[in-house]
């Protein structure tokens, strides 16, 4: 792994305003023109589907992942970084309550630009403003009126307002990016546009944390991660899911033994949408379908059990998998398993055509460890060792599960780290390799591939 | 489906007693010497291993299913059948105060004998027992001393005492089968030695009731099934979890549609014992291994969840499997997915070298089913429909679960059936063949194949 200066943090806070680098048009949120009906517009994305586990009774939380990332002029505005003292305080106090903040008070905050202001993005950004020590310097989308209902939508009391700017493609994007009140971008933009944003953001020499799928395939992988490492840039695909609580729990009891050698693992993630050849998620010009929308986390998740049972993921021995494709020719569904050495077996269904538990299960020799529900946002999990009782163990979130990644990025670039140990890029890497190799079994391919 | 005429029902109950046909010893359970150190060996076949879902701390109740089958010769005794009315009455008055018993007072008992008196025949006789109809008249094994210490373990009081004979290999058991107080014989050998059993009792012109597999393989069936026909004898696979309350609810919610178009199921059945090559479930030569012993519910109930979703369970358009070999050559673990036509999968874990959830979950496009834990001897079902609470209803066995089958076997005797139309003999034919295929991927070969 790489290491790399520190980035911009203690850069002075009053950066340029008004007018983004390279001329994009830049806004204030709060200020002027263009506000009317974009709560509309905001609600109208939340209902166009792609929603992960949406149509579960139990299901606690939407998350929305449908970015409708069409551009729009915008106007023009100013505003000034403020930092309330006596609200910081009370935030750092409710946090302390609960897991001590990793980051403390002393830092100076690390600052946001945000690409792709979609429903993922905002409960990014609601993470981001419960923490002490991060912030949302710009947000940067093709639709400026979007940016806006965005900014409008997620405005919190006594926050700095981040500055708006409409840019597409990545000269402008980079463009944009190249600010020097922005050390970090994250990146929500439908997968098959997150390359472009990616590649600026690091031309612009920021830290990136890109939403998954970092890109659709393998192919479109590589530039990237050279560029990254040319620029020692700090790179990391959003896999929010291992830096929750209770996954630490879950390493806990695999790394100390307690069920024994890992013998399998069964999970689900399913939600049922109606088909739409518009939407992102069967659209095969975004990469959509279930595998690179939702099946992802069953397979970053089943590569992270397997390194903390074995100490390494191995490579499948075999991999097979069956599929519904849509009319558009994207997987609907996909059932999948994944056959290790030693007969230990991954089995996943991943689908928007149907409901399914969607827990995770890990067996042992000796015992098992159940994430019973939704376990890509899991707070509960489950030990249940042979002849004793099951215990179940609560871990809620601090905020509303993302600030783990926010908070891992903030600990990797203090260190000087280019990859996150806990979600380095080389898993980014093995993931898209069996995402590609079980797409080419099922015959979905992207215009791109 | 064949008709056949009703059983023996009705003959005179004062059967000929003392010397079984065919010169076959026979003793009294109650009635002198050998009764010392029975115990004893009970316990010790229990402790042999191969206890379904033992080792699971929420696991009810333990379903060993290792039985000794060593021969001894026996003692010699009388007994007369007793049936003593008022605590009949008293049972049938239990029963009717939860679901209504479906065989009424007024019936003839239906005579049993039981074959390979071990675990699981013990859990069958204590459901015998608490029915107000059916009565265990013979309990026949290679050791005498076994068939003494299980008739001793199993006595109820107030109900008739059955004979006890030794017998083994064909030519015995159909002597000893072909006394004219026994209407059903229910079989619970190990599996390579359930064929010899089905065939002498199908000669004896008796109904049987088999565990299951009935036979190892497809190659084995056939020629019992021919002779099934032949004699117009009814014969069942004794798949029990079909039979239970809380699968009639699933039924209901399958077959109203609730959870919408199948698609796909998830289940397990794992325990952890101890590799033993003297095991019954590890020794090829008595077709051991985990798919055929536990698999087979998986399979089997995968075969049941199509027939109610879709009317009728299609042929998988493909089957793969993984297994792990214990050192005999049996499979001690195995993974495999069952793959429809419309992209409907079934995934299944069975094993014998860990702990699993061991449930069933039925997926559909609107809601799924989940039999949570031990789905072979459920009580608890639960129903989530899209947006809705789940609601799960809980319906408890009358007795042990085992009663379902016996009604059943009833039933369909009254009716004049020589097959269940829950349970017929093309399910045990196509999951056999199953069974057959998925060995075949895996490599285990029994000496008989």
């Amino acid at each position: 792994m790489g290491r790399r200066s520190l980035p911009t943090r203690g850069h002075p806070r009053q950066a340029r305003r008004g007018q983004g680098p390279e001329g994009a048009a830049e806004v204030h949120p709060g200020g002027g023109s263009g506000g009317q009906g974009q709560q509309g517009q905001q609600g109208q994305a939340g209902r166009q589907g792609c929603t992960e586990g949406r149509s579960q009774g139990r299901q606690a939380r939407c998350q929305a992942r449908c970015q409708d990332d069409s551009s729009e002029g915008g106007g023009k505005s100013s505003g000034q970084a403020r930092r309330p003292q006596g609200r910081r305080q009370s935030r750092c106090a409710r946090l302390s309550a609960g897991a001590e903040p990793p980051v403390s008070e002393a830092q100076p905050a690390l600052r946001w630009a945000v690409v792709g202001p979609g429903n993922i993005a905002g409960r990014f950004v609601q993470a981001l403003q419960g923490l002490p020590d991060q912030e949302l310097s710009l947000i940067l989308g093709r639709d400026l009126a979007r940016a806006r209902s965005f900014a409008s939508a997620h405005r919190a009391a006594g926050r700095h307002e981040p500055r708006l700017q409409q840019a597409a493609g990545e000269a402008q994007l980079r463009a944009a990016l190249s600010s020097p009140d922005i050390d970090a971008v994250y990146i929500a933009t439908p997968h098959a546009q997150h390359g472009e944003a990616v590649a600026a953001a690091l031309q612009a020499g920021k830290a990136v944390l890109c939403e998954k799928p970092l890109v659709p395939g393998l192919a479109q992988a590589r530039p990237l991660l050279a560029l990254a490492q040319a620029r020692q840039a700090f790179l990391m695909e959003a896999l929010w899911t291992r830096f929750l609580p209770v996954y630490a729990q879950v390493q806990q009891w695999l790394q100390a033994g307690l069920i024994g050698p890992l013998r399998g693992v069964q999970s689900s993630f399913c939600f049922s949408i109606p088909f739409d050849a518009q939407s992102r998620c069967f659209d095969p010009a975004l990469a959509g379908g279930a595998l690179l929308d939702i099946g992802i986390y069953n397979l970053s998740m089943t590569r992270w059990v397997l390194q903390q049972a074995l100490g390494a993921c191995p490579e499948p021995l075999r991999m097979e998998a069956q599929a519904v494709l849509a009319p558009t020719g994207v997987d609907q569904r996909l059932a999948a398993t994944l056959h290790f050495p030693g007969g230990i077996s991954s089995q996943f269904v991943c689908a928007f055509d149907g409901m399914a538990d969607n827990g995770l299960r890990i067996f042992g020799e000796r015992g098992l460890i159940e994430l019973p529900q939704q376990f890509w946002e899991a707070t509960e999990a489950r030990l249940t060792l042979a002849g004793q009782a099951p215990q179940t163990v609560h871990l809620p979130f601090q905020i509303n599960g993302f600030e783990g990644e926010i908070l891992e990025v903030s600990r990797c670039l203090r260190a000087g780290l280019t990859e996150s140990p806990q979600m380095p890029l080389s898993e980014t890497l093995a993931t898209l390799a069996w995402m590609d190799a079980l797409r080419t079994q099922v015959g979905v391919r992207y215009p791109f591939d």
